[in-house]
């Protein structure tokens, strides 16, 4: 149960949003932005590193809709967005994208843990500064909503058809409308 | 020096946020909004969670920022602002200050870490849902604005009366305009 009074038929962070609907927008902005807008990173590689970085926070809602919504993107299949979250360097990617995820990793941990090396690896694989820019506010950005949603113990549906379908949703008309 | 080519003449946060103006517009809505909009805690309290959050994060940046930004709010001093940092348990505010503070040092941990004993003790004490919806998302944010700044390395100035003046103008003009 939620530790807030969410919104009846309302799940995950959707219910967080509909509660508050003035730090919804600037949320949702954020997400359509970093994950949508003008990048050098494609839309499918910007969600594995979110549905990435929600599992290693151990936020299920985060990672199976993230995880849903890469795996219907372009250059993604759902087997490869399975084996990115068990292992990155095991998985069938760019050397880039490997670069990109142990950055977002570090993140994850925290900030002070990204070295220059971790820059000089993704550099050398193809990264430019718009790449690592983006690596590292995807990851930080998905600290902030995975604990958002896991904070305030927001409903986790079970559903893994629900997640496919909210993928599906997600891939192909981003975070602008809800 | 950053990870990325920022602009001359800058430092901290703004100069991430000078790198990419597009990614810039909604996390400074998401700061004003969620830092100065509307909300049952004051301005004040919400710059002691955030500064304590940054706190706990290493982040020297947005320690020393919000510190200040706090210090400068009716209803703190920075005397009690730096008692906070050392130990919110022991300073000398409200308990139901010190119930949000715990709340907010559970979500930097990670969300999973919220207990629903923490929402009972902020709501014996006097937090409303919306007080503890917007810790809960300030705690979170924060783990995004301190892992940005650090994970990408922004320069962090050392000069205290710099930390001082930037704490006043946040006091006094939010962060709707730069």
């Amino acid at each position: 149960m939620p530790h807030i009074p969410t919104p009846p038929n309302t799940a995950g962070i959707g219910s967080l949003l509909a509660f508050r609907p003035d730090t919804a927008q600037p949320l949702m902005m954020l997400a359509q932005t970093l994950l949508r807008g003008d990048s050098s990173l494609t839309p499918g590689e910007r969600e594995l590193i979110a549905a990435y970085v929600s599992h290693l926070n151990h936020c299920v809602f985060c990672t199976l809709s993230h995880a849903a919504a890469a795996a219907h993107l372009p250059g993604n299949t759902a087997e490869l967005v399975q084996q990115v979250l068990d292992n990155p360097d095991d998985a069938p990617i760019s050397s880039k994208m490997k670069s990109l995820l142990a950055i977002a990793q570090c993140v994850q941990q925290g900030g002070l843990n990204v070295q220059v090396d971790h820059i000089h690896r993704a550099k050398n694989a193809g990264a430019d500064d718009t790449a690592i820019h983006d690596t590292v506010l995807i990851a930080a950005a998905f600290c902030m909503y995975n604990r958002y949603v896991d904070g305030l113990a927001a409903i986790t549906p079970t559903d893994s058809d629900l997640y496919d379908r909210m993928g599906k949703y997600l891939a192909e008309n981003g975070y602008g409308r809800r």
